[in-house]
């Protein structure tokens, strides 16, 4: 299901007429060489680089020495590879470019998920995902531990300030989701004071949302939720970042979520690169 | 050219479905609104945020306050934007998706552009790009100041390590790539040593990437170069990184350019925002 | 967003290339003339029936004389047309297809809930859709006052008999769905004895679904659910059919919602034509 | 060929998402299946069906245990299946779709072309198709015995009341269309009256389509057509529907051929189901 | 509908990222152009190239001076053209490439209906065209005055050779042909000799392609069919090419059609240039 | 690469739907062919041919009997086919349209690289070739001992008379490009005069295209480059054609390369043709 991404990605590449490997190297060259990391980390998009691979030339044998998931150290192998040296060439850096994107996202998710180990805490991801990437950034997200907030907008209902202003206050706001969501649908709502948590309380929201309170105010809203509706869930954003130790003091505040974009909007990439034999 | 992109992201974030908004903001309620940045920088990608929400909703009027590369400060406001409240809504993700992430690549591009500020060299990007933006990212490259690159395998000769492995040598891969290249095209070389240099130029490459040198080397080998050939373009590359005073002492070696993987691959994103008047 | 349906149907249809019209209707002909109904229901895919005529030729000017939705008798008039005659005749069998599949089911959608007024019961739709024409349909089934139950296997977990198999039990996989899917999404399971549903209420589900039940054991089923756990929600189903006397039974039960794979895949085409002034 | 349509089938079903089959069912799980019917008819449909299975995994296997267009009874064995469990799971319910709709065309055909057995009527299907499925509809038409009308506007002339209007008279629309299309075509020309059948038979109509006549007008209409054209084909259309007696009366008229829009545009879901060992 | 195909030929070009055109020319600079023939012939494709400029930019404009299936001189103005320079001039080539081809078969076309002008017997195109340009290539063969065989093999039956050497004979292959095609096709049978024609003669063909006959056998051929069966259509083919003696001899035996591959496969480029005012 | 465009072929051509075939051959029968020539020249195309068929039906075996590039006389095999005789005979046009139209090309560039054999010039192609088709095209031109020039206008610089009035002048022009276009590309200029080729040697070309020049002009234009700037390249180009004693002309005067529209707007077909064992 990857497989028009990824055959878009190698034609923008122009890797199907890759000229100065076309007049370097020859045709029937046959090649080796392994994916190496250059750091430590969680690697995530190994079946996409294979994938890329084997669309450029389905002759190109590939071995997993790690699977999707997997942490690795420094010099590790990776991908083992076998085949036409012009094939492995051309679709290298695209491949790579798969491989750094989604391993940076798992191993950054990885380390947020460590920092807050120990709390009731999970780390989610959010929406501000790359256009066209969702799908592997989401996968590469879990890889690291973390777990999948909505899909999208057609998945899930999370009422947020300008859909309340629309709707006419909270309780329209949820009125109208639970009469025409999909009733397998939780619905969520963004609250930002703690009025505002008080009227969502009351309109029965299944999920509640701490959008960009100070540490003072969502430990007030936590407790105020777990007394007053147990079933509620908890999920923090807003700006959170990716710092441990900001991280540690949200989850101490007794959240079931912590949201995070720059998870996949702020990762950096992750070293990793081809080497031959 | 942009629309299949922008028809995909839209499709993948569900925003022809937004479940929220269909039940809680009526059909006909019409909303006013601004993208407003919440950091400095340069802006990139308004274009394709306002395809974006015209995409969505053709209904949706939208005014530039200012121009893709300018650059502005925290607060400023870029989009102004009035239609149909529940098209805007629904679009609003995917079109601030576009604007973090180009604006992030044409910020930091503009910082390492200001950093080599009074030397020859200019900042070049690399084929180190998201699969699927690489023309939105390399133009964003260019908002930020930067130079393109070739843009990818079939409009650029680079022989690398491995091509020049395979030709048998430095002049052997030169003269395959001349022989059988387009003739519109210069030939460069990747050169990890001095030694590789002299090869280089005695083959006649028209430009020499020096990658992965230390300083010293460096200095030496741009001076071997304008002695030897003067019309010879040179590269530095190599994990060089975005950090400024680094880039000042690569430029001071005397490089006509520095290419980044970095500025595509690990920008992090721009702030901003959608406000509701 | 379903100008590619729309696209795909036209070219499958020959309608760019309609020998009959191009042969016999002279190019600069205008025609006016009028969609019908000839029988009462509601009418639904009117603007995909609108836009297929403007996608074959944009020159086609619409008037709309009633909305998606409406409730018609046979005879009333549903849109207007007029431009080039050869345009219209040749999107005009794409446009009815649409019209009458999409008609039919909101009529058949509006009939079965006609029937079950009074009680809680709302009537829902399957993933039993046409493949490719799941939105429109579904759209078609609220137009005709029904539920959309979950659009696809994406967006909603329901748990079956063979998850519950491969699981081990009803508790392991609620709580695997639980631990693993988005925290937004309810949990329902699908349960053909009392013996299950006493084990889903045991587990938490948060909607229990009485699958091929009959109207004692569903009755009971109901008593027991509402008893032990007044948050969930009771969807009934299992080859239910359109009858309205069936339908009655089952909302007499108490259930909140009945679903019906009748409703998409054999609700009988309306009929409806296209006249010329 | 039908490799698209299914893809987008699955995709739209979120196939290749289905978080309750991810979150219940292991990883490794095989599984052992058959796909049977639930009452009797002629099967369309199977190799579709099968192709749903293997695109979503091609490690599933399937065996047929009967042909596409075979006569069944409530209870055979269609396919067996065997592979990973989540694919299989995954996949089931787009493979159903298919297999419903195309086989509830099939039964309904064969019903009807066994209604007419004895006359020389064959049973013609129509454009009143689902948008996108022309080519499996007809296809399912075939393998319940009946034939197929023309598949689009490209491929066939077909002169109706509109045409004539606009070319001025039935003489000059076939004129018109003789000259003008393809010489492999033969013209059919609508006729809802006795005279419009003389002017077609002195204009050299090829096909005479009787049009929602009453059986009277009909059958004097056929032996008009015989005495003076003998080699010219007569269909019978109009809302005729798929009731056997009203076949047979239609079929006693002597024409050669009567179309049913019913066959596809009406045809009710066939039962069968995915049931696993 | 011929969107896509422009949007491919335009990507394929690079027009979307003409660096001469973005380098050198101010992206305020407005034009006017005419697109001009060097020629005399037929022009064809005039609609197409219009598209292609508005496709890469909709803000030019065009005037059309002469329409598609004009006779033009030499140094005619075929259309005029104003907006962005840049624009007109990045989708020149695509434009000018379209309107070289299909003039140039338009122009060949109308070459062979002038040189038969005065016989029965009309030009006939085939499907020897350039693949993905049929369409248009059969449009221009219209333009030129020929008349289109069968578009492709769906929407004809012409019983070659190898078909009737597997079905056993050509009665059995027209048999079987009117038995299962659809009954608004003709029967073409293709035949290479006199006893050839003799038996589809016998078997009822409608339409009979007389094969790499010389002259002699082919009138016989055409004396023969005139007696027996006045309503069957004759076809002449066979590698006769586009000299036009050669084409008198060919109509002079009194052939209905005759068709040539060459209208489509080797017809010269058409040479028409784009001239700044 | 190239399998959309051969899907479209093969469904332009109406090849999954051959009434002919499927109503005469019988589904089981197997057939053995080959692909004959009957001309002598420079075969192209064999691969995408190879791949039509297996697209159409993976069941036939292709045997390759001389490769891409091979030169043949008439009456030589090329590829031996077996299997389904059906499928065989619903690919055979599409995959001959492929062989044709390329081999064309390949054996027109073969005679114009024969012809002036001994002289310093390459023979090169140009952007006219037919929409969808270039990079099979250019593979052809390369096949019959040609080069190819740029691809499209995103991967060179070729500043034409337009881009120097827009820049102001050819310095401006080159000067601009320089600034602009990525650092690997070459800056050719059009010149028609020789005043214009002294301004673009002082601008400091790489490459100078030699437009329209008569041959007393072009031989003074080439001493002069000689003379001035012995790196710099020399084109000729402008209405040139395939006549040999005219390309030996222009190859006698002394320039780099002489590139040929006509080499791939103008080449005519390939005479080639299935034969059945």
């Amino acid at each position: 299901m990857n497989s028009d991404l990824i055959q878009r990605a190698l034609a923008e590449d122009g890797a199907f007429a890759d000229i100065t490997t076309l007049s370097t190297v020859p045709a029937e060259q046959q090649a080796r060489g392994s994916i190496v990391t250059r750091q430590e980390g969680v690697v995530a998009g190994l079946h996409v680089a294979a994938e890329t691979f084997q669309t450029l030339d389905p002759r190109i044998e590939i071995e997993f020495l790690v699977q999707d998931g997997a942490t690795v150290q420094r010099g590790d192998l990776l991908l083992r590879l076998s085949g036409p040296a012009r094939s492995i060439l051309s679709a290298e850096r695209v491949a790579l470019n798969f491989l750094g994107r989604l391993s940076g996202i798992a191993t950054t998710t990885a380390l947020c998920v460590r920092a807050v180990e120990g709390s009731r805490a999970r780390i989610l991801d959010t929406r501000k995902t790359t256009p066209g990437l969702r799908s592997l950034e989401k996968e590469a997200v879990q890889l690291g531990g973390g777990q999948n907030h909505r899909f999208g907008l057609s998945d899930g209902v999370l009422i947020k300030d300008n859909h309340i202003k629309a709707a006419g206050g909270i309780p329209q706001a949820i009125a109208a989701a639970r009469h025409q969501a999909p009733h397998l649908l939780k619905i969520e709502v963004e609250c930002e004071t703690l009025a505002e948590v008080e009227q969502a309380l009351q309109a029965d929201a299944d999920v509640i949302l701490l959008d960009n309170m100070d540490l003072e105010t969502m430990r007030t809203a936590v407790r105020l939720i777990r007394q007053q509706a147990p079933r509620v869930l908890i999920e923090a954003s807003g700006s959170i970042g990716t710092n441990a130790s900001r991280l540690v003091a949200v989850a101490e505040t007794g959240v079931d979520f912590i949201s995070l974009g720059a998870l996949t909007h702020s990762a950096p990439n992750f070293d990793i690169s081809l080497e031959f034999a």
